[in-house]
């Protein structure tokens, strides 16, 4: 089968052996998949992130001199199940899954990973027991945004707010523009957002913030109203965001930490400690959130149809991976590998 | 009347002019005051203190150049009031206070200011609003504890544990075993707590560990139990200890930061997001948790007596400032300036 792989650096349409399910496992034809900004980063900082995956106990690290397959925001079709195998889906039905594949000795995550293959693949594997049927009426394209608006609905779910907190979106990338989602879900209202860029405060718009704000022109911490406590997500991820922050954010703020910023930080804990300001690291989600995030999409609660910038083939990745560099052209590219 | 100044990076003795309470101030006699591990910081590292102070909005920072009075901890005897100033403890009784003077414009620290002078002087000025009348029964050098205690009372509350996690807390020094106290006076247990210094160790004992570790033969985080969220109480204050509680908490800890490090450190932030761990920097305490915590002393609850070790007149400042450095040979030197 063709895929497009991460190899020597580079992103080449190559071809792999076809993928032979296990017992567990299904065997789908990926439909769609979207690319998220960690498959930019990965493919930036491949060793980095390895060397630092090689550093937190029970997590296997790729190899970047081996190939890998990106991609875990997908939606699938199932074709064939593993031996012994039940038979939940039938063939030929769509499905959503997280992208985990269980192993004896635990989970396994997919797409950074020279084992486990992701979704930028005409075909792929999925554990058995997470498939999610697409409802009918959602479209694929649709359905593969289950998992970055699951991040979203995670991280606010995380941060356990009470809903009389005033929430700021740092960053509207698609994390931020996720958290904005969910949080317009549970009406944790007004909702500001900031972003340097124009299409990203539009879509932030979209998405249910209240209110928009450039930080070139204005901090967007002094829109946070001054009776309620502070409940700032940060969703981008680069050295120097935490102590800008920690510079800025009102006393006793609480800081959600949704970006993933791989590179070491450096913070000044006097500030943290003079605010007596809390964080909380957010990762992934539960099975419930997922699921939740794929009924949220099939009942039409997330402006879907807004997010999705441009669909491309398996040729087309590496361009994809160029073009998600600027935020006024694109939001998320799905890559469509049977094209 | 006299003082221990810190004057040109040294600690010196010397007669600086009798004090005089304004309207809402009070005049009081320094009976002890107990020398705080950041007074030994902000001697060591006076500059940076005052150049992070001042970016700190709100904040007035002490200038070195000028004469600095130490010393927050204290229990001190009413001598006179200022004019208009409402006469709630009568003179001659003992008191303790937040170490705070209120203004028009807002509340300022005593002891690392030019202005606001702290308890390392013969006679010193209180808020009167701020009196808390010693009980009787409870002694002078007890009753300076206070403020130490509340700190840790303090940091317990602010974690908001709800009694099912598992605590630990790294760094047996005066603010641990405040910490530890606290702990244990919710009945928050088993507490374990980690020290390299075999008499801190012991203290921590005395105070309520159940369980204590010396890091060097041990890694404390091994003893926590594996089936309760950990509560980690970060009680050193020095670059490089969040990093190494990054690597070595378990998933989904909470980090209580209750040291003041105040210098820039570095952190992977990789490590929290993995983990999905929360931080939440504390400082200081309420004015309900700073009376409570005075009751706690009065009631026996806590050994104090464990926690002095030395007692000083305003020449030996200097001397106990160095022998502090030495965690086995002291906890807490009290200044007594009418020595």
């Amino acid at each position: 089968m063709r895929a497009a792989i991460f190899r020597g650096g580079d992103i080449v349409v190559d071809t792999l052996p076809e993928p032979v399910p296990r017992q567990g496992q299904v065997l789908v034809k990926t439909l769609a998949c979207g690319i998220c900004g960690s498959d930019l980063h990965a493919a930036k900082h491949s060793h980095r992130m390895a060397a630092i995956t090689k550093r937190i106990p029970g997590r296997v690290p790729m190899d970047p001199a081996r190939d890998v397959v990106m991609g875990h925001e997908f939606c699938c079709e199932v074709l064939d199940y593993g031996p012994d195998t039940a038979k939940t889906v039938k063939p030929g039905a769509r499905v959503c899954a997280m992208p985990i594949m269980i192993e004896a000795d635990g989970p396994k995550g997919m797409g950074y990973s020279n084992t486990y293959m992701g979704g930028y693949a005409e075909r792929m594997l999925l554990a058995a027991p997470l498939l999610l049927e697409v409802p009918n009426g959602l479209s694929t394209d649709h359905a593969a945004l289950t998992e970055p608006l699951a991040v979203g609905v995670h991280a606010v779910e995380k941060a356990a707010l009470k809903g009389d907190e005033a929430p700021l979106v740092i960053g509207c990338g698609p994390v931020g523009l996720a958290v904005i989602a969910a949080l317009r879900l549970k009406n944790i209202r007004p909702i500001v957002a900031a972003d340097f860029s124009p299409k990203r405060r539009e879509l932030a718009v979209k998405m249910g913030a209240d209110i928009v704000i450039d930080p070139a022109k204005e901090p967007p911490y002094a829109r946070l109203a001054a009776d309620r406590r502070a409940a700032v997500f940060e969703c981008v991820g680069v050295p120097g965001i935490l102590q800008q922050m920690f510079e800025a954010v009102p006393r006793d703020a609480r800081v959600i930490v949704v970006g993933v910023c791989m590179e070491p930080d450096t913070i000044e804990p006097m500030f943290g400690i003079v605010k007596e300001l809390s964080l909380q690291f957010v990762l992934g989600y539960t099975p419930e959130e997922f699921a939740r995030s794929l009924r949220l999409l099939a009942d039409g609660e997330v402006d879907a149809a807004s997010l999705i910038t441009a669909k491309v083939g398996l040729e087309g990745v590496k361009g994809a991976f160029q073009a998600l560099g600027n935020p006024e052209h694109h939001t998320k590219i799905v890559v469509e590998p049977w094209r």
